[in-house]
């Protein structure tokens, strides 16, 4: 039997009973044993862009390409000071595709266009943080870049030189980057 | 500036006093006057299991592949006696693909193996359904054939002759397979 009993909920959020908890389709969950409203704690869902940019450099004589990524600097702890790639939590009813988007628009000024999923990841880093990740590969389609909302920096870095990064998370999306372009 | 007034939240979870709108970061949401709990609604999240098989057929004098999908029929409203992929809500917490291959021990009796990410889809199709749904492909490693849960009947069904489905997601899902295979 699975419990659901780390909620933090005291009190019926509809009619301000004191909650019990109690079977549910064999799992045990915060019950309203007034209103009979039950507590489906949903995962907390987070969406970020992967946006790159190829740079051309030159070096030497030749001109060689050079993948950059857009990062942002967190003004919040955990992690606070440290880079990921522009994210947030997706608000309920919000298209995850949207809130990706949004976030970076809010982070970091910049536009962006969805292009495809990149990858869905699992695990909360912290107590405040999601449990699943949508990553999606983006590019900019208009915008200046300045960092907004809570990053204090939003930047273009070379895969090579990457500054440290916040999350286990971002660092996974990183890994399989590296596995995917060589 | 968004509102998310649509929460059926009356009373704080946490301290049972009635909950008013707030600005939050510029967006409105429920909030305790009390003790300052703010509801952040999070999005609800399903995943689901693709199972094909390639079943050998006799047909004339050759041996012809026919792919058959897990199908399960639904025993609740909406669209119930409708049939759609394995699948289930995601609890908080859990691993979304431990939440699919859960899903599809519990309404058909086999055990999955998740093979890959197939697709993330949006869109709430009723009050009760899903925000967000995460589609693995993955493969049978054992169990015999037996519907059970809010499922009454579990079968392959060859992918040219699939009965009636219950929910758009689960008819994005054959598109894209279709696609994705021929």
């Amino acid at each position: 039997m699975t419990s659901h009993a780390h909620s933090p909920y005291k009190f019926c959020p509809l009619c301000a009973s004191e909650l019990v908890l109690k079977l549910q389709m064999s799992e045990e969950r915060l019950t309203c044993p007034n209103c009979g409203w039950v507590h489906y704690e949903d995962p907390k869902v987070a969406a970020g862009v992967l946006v790159l940019r190829n740079k051309k450099v030159l070096a030497a004589n030749e001109v060689l390409p050079a993948n950059e990524v857009l990062l942002v600097r967190r003004t919040m702890e955990p992690h606070i000071r440290q880079w990921s790639i522009p994210a947030g939590f997706v608000n309920a009813f919000e298209d995850p595709q949207a809130a990706a988007v949004r976030e970076c628009r809010e982070e970091t000024g910049l536009e962006v266009r969805i292009e495809s999923l990149f990858d869905v990841l699992y695990g909360r880093e912290h107590p405040r943080g999601a449990d699943i990740f949508l990553a999606y590969r983006a590019e900019v389609i208009s915008g200046v870049l300045a960092p907004a909302d809570d990053a204090d920096q939003a930047a273009w870095f070379p895969l090579d030189q990457l500054p440290p990064l916040a999350f286990e998370t971002t660092r996974k999306i990183f890994e399989k980057l590296a596995n995917t372009i060589h």
